[in-house]
Order: C-alpha cells, then structure tokens, then sequence
C-alpha cells in the first residue's frame, strides 16, 4: 500500500507534548500515530493503526496456529453475568456502570471470562465438543485511578483475550502450555524482549498465573530474577515463613523514654542514644507500624495495621495484590481520628488486632497484620502507645500478637530468591502478556458442564490468556527509538519503506513516483514524501521522526543516475543505480521481512 | 484458510430461535454466525465475524480508492464535544451515557463528528492540508427504544463513518460525489441491490442527504418511486403547497348532531345518514384530528394536534422526521385529561392552536399544525368540540387557522410524485448507507477554520458519510438464502468451498483432508466436514445452512476415483476425477472470484 504524505492525515510536531512523559508517549503523538480525546483514551491515527494492526495480525497467526478460533464479543454487556461471578462487585471503580433507557444495569467488558463461558455453555454439551480455545481481539475498558504513558495504561484499551476450556486438569494444563508457548512466539516475532514471571492472579481468581513482562526502565510492573532463574512479579514472591525464634533470654519489655522520634530514623538514633545503645537496636530491630485504609468493593472501608522491620517500606502495591479486590492507601488525618487509640509516631501493639478493640463478631476493629519475613518470638523496639515513648523487647508472640501475616514489605535488591536460587535482582516491566490457570470457578459460577464418556456430568475447567494488543505498540516505540524519532522493526513498521523526493525538479518526483508506485505494486507499504514545497531537511527529519527502518532519497544523484537507500537505524547508505533501484529494493525489503520472520 | 467441523466453535440448530422474527435474524443464528447477548447486542461467532470482515474489506477498500484515510476513534468519549453541538441533549434517550469514577460525563458514540471535525482543527490549519477525507470501521452504540430483526436494528453496531473536509461548497459537492460512486461500487462488489433516495438529515444536521436503501419487504423504511425517476424515502417527501381554494360559496359553518360518531367511520355515516348526505360529504372531506405528546429531549413534552384529511392515517416516522430531535406518541388518556377541552372523538378547531388557550408568551398551549396537503380556503366537516356534535362547512383560513404545517399524513401507493414525475409506487427497504451535505454547523460549533490563500480564516465545510457494516451482513442474509439456509455470494462467504467427507472409510477422510489442505495452500478459504461419526444427512443439511457457493462431497464415488462439487445455489452437480479435483477446482474458484469482482 502506498501512502502520499500530500493525502496523509499527519501533521508532526517538533515540541514533545506537555502531558507526555515517558519516550514512546511522546514520540506516537509528535510523529503522529495516536492523539489523547480524553484521559486514557486514545484516538488511531493512521499510522498508528497501520501499526496497532500489524500486531494483532502477528498475535492473530500465532492464535490460529494453536487452534485459536476467532469470535468477536461485545463490549456493552448486561451486569448479570458478572453479578453471578461476583466481579459486578469486586471490581469497584475500576469498572464502567452505566444503565440503558429501560434502566438495566449494563458495564463496559474489561475482560471477558463471563461471557465466554456462558457462550460455551450455550453451544456444547459434551466432552467431544472439547477441548476449545476461542479467543478475540477486541476493545475493553477499564476506569484506572491513574491512567498514565499513553498507550501503557489506558481506560479504553485493545487486548486479544482467549479462553481455554477442557474437562480435566490434564487439558487445561496442555492449554496453558501451548498458550505459553504461541506467547513466546508471537513476542520474538513482534521484536519485544520478554521475562516470564510468577505473577498473582488479582481479580481473575485461578491458582496458576505467570506474566510476560517487557523490561523497561519506566515499567509499572517491579520483578525479580535470581542467577538460578527464578523470576517473578515483585508482588507474587511469597516470603518463606521465618523459624520461630527462641526468646527465652528477652527481658520484659520495658517503655522507654523517646521524645520527638515520630520516624524511625529518629528513632533509632534515640534509642542509641539513651537506653537501648548498648543492646545495639538498629533500624533494622524497630518493628514500624504503618496505617492504611483498605476499601473493599463490597465490605466498605476498614482500618489495617501492618507491622514491618523498621528498614524496610511497606510496598502498597503488594498490599494490594494481597488483599484484591479491595484498593488500599496510607491512612488519612481524619482516619487517625476516628482510632483516637493509634498515637502517630508512636504506634504500638497495646490496641491494634487482638490487644484492640472487638466488633459485635469479635473481630478485631484495627486488623493487625504482620509482614511475612517476621519470625515469631522475635524482639522489637515498637512504638509506645504513649506520645514520646517507645516498648523494647516487645516479642512478638510472647507480649503481643496479630489477626494474620501479609507479604508487605518492600522487596529489595539482594534479597533472598524464595526458591534458594541466590540473591534477587530487582527490574522493572510491562506487562504485555498474562495467562491464567482459571480452574472451575467462572464454570462453577456459571453452571457450564458437559457429559463426559460416561454420561456424567462434569464442570469444565478453563484458562484465561491476554496479550496487551495497543500496550505493546508502546512498548515497541519504547524499545524501538532513538534521538531522532521512531526506529520500527520492519514487520509492525507502518511502511516498509520511506521514499523522500528532495528538490523541485518534476524529474525527481517522476522517479520517485515511478519507484513508489514498483514498490506498491511489489506488495510492500510504502510511505512517499511528494509534498512540493517542503525542504529536503524537514522530510529527512520527518522521515527519521516517522520512523521506516528504510529510507530513500530520490533527489540530486538523480542526475547521475542513482538513488540512495538509508538505513534508519545504523544510518548506512547504498547507492543504486536508478535502473536497477525497483529490483534491488524489492530483494532488500524481501531479505528484510524474511529475516525478521524467522 | 481451513477451518475444520471438527475444532470450529460451531452449533448448528435445527429449530427456529423463538425471538427472531425475520428470516436473516432466524438463519444467521441457527446456522452459528452471532448470538445475542442483550436486546439488540450480538456476539460475533467464528463464521459470522468472517463474513463481517470480507465486507469491511471490500467498503475499506473502497473507500482507500477515493483517497480516505483510515483511523479509529474511541467509542467511548467526554460529553464535552457533545454538548457543544448541543448533540449531548438532542439525543435524549438514544444516547448511552455514563459517569467516570471522577464524576465526568461521558458517552457511547452513536457517531463521530464532534470528534473528526475537533482531529482536523488540532492537525490543519491551511487550505493546503485539505481537501481531505478520512474514515474508520468502528463499533458505534445507540440506546434504540425497540431493537429489532437481529443485526438490522441494534444497539452495538459496526460502521464504516467517513468525513470530508473542504474549503468550499465545491469541494463538498466532489467529495458527496465520490462517495456516493464509492459506495454505488461497494453496494455493487457486495452483491447488494440498492436504491438511492432523497432522505431527512435528522439529527445530523446539514443540507442535502440521500440514502442507501436495500430493498426488502421486511425494511424499517419506506420509500417511493415514481415512473419519472423519483426516489425518496417516505419520510423525505415535501408534499407540494396546494392552491389557496375559492371558498365565497361555502355557507357558514353549522354543528349538527352525530351521535355515537367517534371515528371517522361513523362520522362519514353519520354524516351520510343525517344533514351532509345532500352534500356528498365523504370520509375525505372529514378533517381529522390526531391528538400527538410530543417530548423534546431538551424542550420537554407538549401536545400537538395534527388536522388531516378523514381518509388519510398519521405516519409518525413522517411526523417525527418533521420535529427531529423529539419523540412523537399517541396521546393517552392521562394527556387527555389534562387538556379537557379536547373532547376524544369530537375535537374540533375552536380550542386549539390560535384559537385555544395561550401561554405567558403567547404561544399556543395545544399546538395545532395542518398536514401539507391541506388547502386553505378548503371546508370541512370537524368534530364539534361538543360530545355527539360535529362542524361542516369549516373553512380553513376562515373559520379556523394553525401553527403551523407538518408533514404528517402517510404517503399512498398512486399519490403524485412531488416533482410531478407520476404516480408513485411503495416500498419497504433497509437502510445500509447514508451519505449527508453537514456543511458549517459542526466547523462552526466547534471552531474548526483554515487560513485560505489570502491568510483570511475561512470556516471548513463537512460531509458525513456511513455505511451499516454489521447491517450489511443482514441484508446479504435476507437477499441469500433459500429454504434449506443461507446462499452467501462467494466475495462474501465465510468460505468458497465446504468439503464433506462422507462414510467412515479412512480413504475418503484421507482425499478429503488433502483436497482441503492443497485449497487451503491455495489461498481458498476452506470448511472441511471432518467430524467422523455424523451422518452423511446432517453434513449436508448443515453444508446448505452455513451457506458456503460450493460444496465438495467426498463419498463413496471415491472409490470409481471421483468426487462431486455442487453448486449450492442452482444445485448443480460435476464429477471431478480425483486426480484433477485440485486443479479444477482452482480454476472454478478463481473464475467465480473474478467473476463476482468484475
């Protein structure tokens, strides 16, 4: 297909945008290819659909290939579905309600588990009809908090999600398998590095969940690797639960005296610096309280205490994954209020969890939850319960205790791998891809059984498997760029080639027709620069902007009978004869393709 | 592409769904294309979303052949643009609206004009960057008040819209030309009958429009066409102004006594039997009136009484294109009770329009509108605004005057063309493309102008342009299919061939897999009936369901070295020889695909 830059809607810009912050944000709106209509929301330009289509081409092919069968699901639905699975609910202000004339609940699909199912159950009665996988490239949305970077996180969105259904585990298992596998595919295809991680299941539900993250520096996503390769999302390491530790030998535990040591750093340095130098506290022997509100989606809000070894934060986004469906955030002044019993600063464990206070149920009112890696038996300064004072030698088990653990802290570089495997790198990711081990719960849920051999009715278990279909066109730009605008690997480029046709000789722009035209009509996406009256040195930079891995300039060689082909990364330059220029870039671009293919 | 019965996420139904009621809706169900997920919204299945694809290929290409440009808007966007063309309101109830978790106002688009018109004032602002013309295939939403006939009526679609921009009202008139060529060659490649009328803007806005109506008993539209070439849809038709008639001999207006005569019937009866019979009064020469609520999305609900000839009925499609944007009903009881000066079955022309009561402004609180056709100087019998009474000898202009004129009455089989090219003939049609003149209202509203070559700033003017994607597959559904399914035209057919492997000979499933798969390399696309234990019958009752031109039985002639390709259409049989099948099939694919293009 080829594409004049004189019908073309694209206008570049020179200045990055004000509300772009990472690289491949501000380069898809300056060169054109996405323009923000609101908040998360964006609009295709055309060479952004040119490029959000050739992904899914390559994600549809690697579907197929494992037997995927293409279906297209709406994304208005009505709420019952997800009223039966509970995610009506669960899924909080993270969804789009909305009520049509007749006032019926209706909600805009950010996945589609409920809906795949239900057309399963429709449809198939039988273990012969199984096994499936059915999948769809679609729109979905998603009313994030904080949409942000453009195209990486978004509230109007393109996935492809597919849908695994077998009668037993052994099926599923298989599915997930080749689901891994075409991921593995179609991201070396598509250029983008990858790291699988253990990854937790959120609001999917399922036992089993690995993601396929694209490492990056601006990633939203933390994970780790260990030299014996382990890798997981920061928010899935489970902490091994420390032995008990032997406290026999703690004395009592004593208040002490610690004017003005609302931190811990202070803290610390009041304890060295009166009663507990000699015993050598250190940060590390502080036990911080942190207070957070966490509101559940249909329990309402509650007030949460997580104790932690004083040198470590409280990562919320692990909080979080912990504790789905339920948003959590550090605890407000009016919060601390309502707890008159919470002294800021000096936090300790006489009122929180089981010490504490009792609803009608007898459940603690401050649920008290301590961080996995601390050991029962093991001795802290906390603080006081008492402005300016603080308890040492408070064991936990002995002098106080909590309603449960949760995996709070911050993970950090050198850590312990949970499996052994050495001390843990800490990256930073994308997450482009995510496949589920649903088992039976949206099937439960939903009443979808068929007969086995037997005649038997039996539950059909399922997988859930998503790839990030508009992210990874950011993550492309982002991987695929440099001081000078975009760089596209040849297969998601939006043309294969850039022709710029310098000068104001009709000579030149007959060529460089002519050219376009042999290339177009060869099958490959050509983007041709005829604009009249533009200077050579805005189309070479509009052209590096737009980012075709091949240039060429057809321009004053011409009079010597050659053109010259670029290459827009390494900056390379060839000289063809203009005779012989149709051929020799057609078996270039030909090379090209296959070679990225393979 | 093959697709194997086997691996297909496919069930066929033998009985009619009991909610469909046209047969596109009853067979495009059965034979597994889509299923409803809510009134009005459809899940594509595997061969219904492949159908729906070849049709978005043909209109895209179409479309890139009069210079359009592809993007792809969201579907979900801010009220802001909306409520600048006051479109947010003028929708009413059609529209699907919803709040952000920030309490933003936001919309389901029905259409994009806002938002194209707002892409081009962010990209162009030179006479030099147009003309232009852009589109994108995108799934639009619209809260319809009765969805109807599966895919022909909903509340998500598929739409190929297209915008031009121009300068000058030339510009406009090249571009509404070239769409309107594209979309006579679209209909043509698809194998779609259509007629082009004259139509209404309604909510749109704009000068001049015409539809693409294909033709059908079961259409939601009517039209007309006369003898001279005259095309309009129903509501479209401007009934001429007749001549003011020479009223000096008709007497003064009388009341006379008609007992029990509440409708027109009766009343011509009554009219006959008692005091008018000398006078020839006949049901046309009643002047009826219909009393209608009327409920503007912005202005509210108010009564209009609409007088027309006793022998005419209200269309109220005519009568709502006339007040667009509001919604016209009956009046019930509950309207009548509140106006009690309408007497039901005896109104007369004393108590409304300017002869009824007045509001603050001095409006009438009951409006009366006469229907076009209606003569002034003309006399007729009314009601008589007095239970059992009615006025003869009432003359419009003299006795009684109006509001206003409506285009209310319904248009007959015989009424005079308006350009007085004949008589007119009815029929009923669905509307699968409309192209619209919009000119400055949105360029306007929203602020969108380019600096000309003087440097002066002048205000672009639009066109809009759509095309029902997903409406299309009905309307292909209802021209193709017979008894025994659906009869897709080859460009369209979710396959060119179904392949039926008959028997349980391990031979026959052998020559049939590998006749699929040289198809298949061929770049056909394929159903192979592969299932090995359902009966020859029902492979073949399904192969006429699903509808593919050419149907390939593999069977028993196998072992004389023969297989059979049937037409499904004409029912047409050949004997191939096994060895040449391939080849020969090839040829008559290829011819059939060139010849439908041609």
């Amino acid at each position: 297909m080829m594409t004049r830059l004189t019908q073309l809607f694209l206008r570049t810009l020179r200045e990055t945008p004000a509300d772009a912050d990472v690289a491949s944000h501000q380069l898809l709106v300056r060169a054109g290819y996405i323009r923000r209509a609101a908040p998360g929301i964006y609009t295709w330009l055309p060479l952004g659909l040119k490029v959000l289509r050739k992904v899914e081409a390559i994600v549809r092919e690697e579907m197929e290939a494992i037997g995927g069968q293409e279906v297209h699901f709406p994304a208005l639905l009505p709420a019952e579905p997800y009223r039966a699975t509970n995610r009506w609910e669960e899924y909080g202000p993270n969804l789009f309600r909305l009520q049509d004339r007749r006032e019926n609940d209706y909600l805009l699909a950010p996945t589609h588990e409920e809906m795949f199912t239900l057309a399963v159950k429709d449809m198939y009665s039988s273990y012969k009809d199984l096994p499936a996988t059915i999948f769809q490239i679609q729109t979905k949305y998603r009313d994030e908090a904080r949409p942000r970077a453009g195209l990486i996180r978004g509230r109007e969105f393109v996935m492809k999600d597919s849908y695994s259904f077998d009668i037993d585990d052994e099926g599923l298992d298989a599915a997930y398998s080749r689901h891994r596998v075409a991921y593995e595919k179609m991201f070396t295809r598509l250029g983008l590095d990858y790291v699988i991680c253990e990854a937790m299941s959120g609001a999917m539900g399922g036992s089993k969940s690995e993601e396929f993250l694209f490492p990056t520096a601006i990633g939203e996503d933390t994970f780790v690797r260990s030299p014996g390769g382990y890798t997981a999302n920061a928010e899935a390491i489970q902490t091994p639960t420390p032995e008990d530790v032997d406290f026999s030998d703690v004395p009592a535990p004593a208040q002490i005296h610690t004017p003005g040591a609302k931190t811990i750093a202070t803290l610390v340095d009041g304890l060295n610096a009166e009663a507990a130098r000699e015993q050598g506290w250190s940060a590390a022997d502080t036990l911080k309280h942190v207070v957070l509100k966490v509101t559940h989606p249909t329990e309402g809000e509650s007030l949460l205490v997580v104790g932690l070894p004083g040198d470590r934060d409280v990562d919320l986004k692990r909080v979080e994954a912990a504790l789905v469906p339920a948003e959590v955030e550090p605890a407000s002044e009016d919060d601390f209020k309502a707890y008159p019993e919470l002294v800021p600063g000096f936090i300790g464990t006489g009122h929180i969890g089981p010490q504490g206070r009792k609803d009608e149920d007898g459940n603690s009112v401050i649920t008290y939850l301590m961080d996995a890696r601390v050991a029962r038996g093991s001795a802290w300064a906390t603080g006081g319960d008492e402005g300016g004072y603080h308890t040492i030698n408070n064991v936990f088990g002995r002098d106080f205790d909590v309603d449960g653990r949760i995996e709070a802290a911050e993970i950090r570089e050198g850590d312990p791998a949970p499996d052994g495997s050495g001390p843990l790198e800490l990256a930073r990711g994308i997450e482009i891809g995510h496949i589920f081990q649903l088992g039976r719960k949206y099937a439960k849920a939903l009443g979808l059984s068929v007969l086995d051999e037997n005649g038997k009715a039996r539950v059909v278990t399922m997988g859930s498997y998503g790839v990030g279909i508009s992210r990874i066109v950011a993550a492309l730009a982002e991987e695929y760029h440099d001081e000078h605008g975009l760089t596209w690997p040849i297969q998601v480029a939006p043309a294969h080639i850039h022709i710029v046709a310098t000068g104001k000789d009709p000579a030149i722009f007959e060529a460089a027709t002519q050219l376009a035209e042999d290339l177009d009509d060869a099958q490959f996406d050509v983007i041709y620069d005829d604009r009249p009256k533009v200077s050579a040195g805005v189309k070479f930079a509009d052209a590096e902007l737009l980012g075709a891995p091949n240039i060429l300039v057809v321009g004053r060689g011409l009079a010597e009978g050659t053109v010259e082909l670029r290459n827009r990364v390494t900056g390379e330059k060839r000289e063809l004869d203009i005779a012989e220029a149709s051929q020799l870039i057609t078996d270039e671009l030909t090379a090209q393709l296959l070679d990225a293919d393979a």
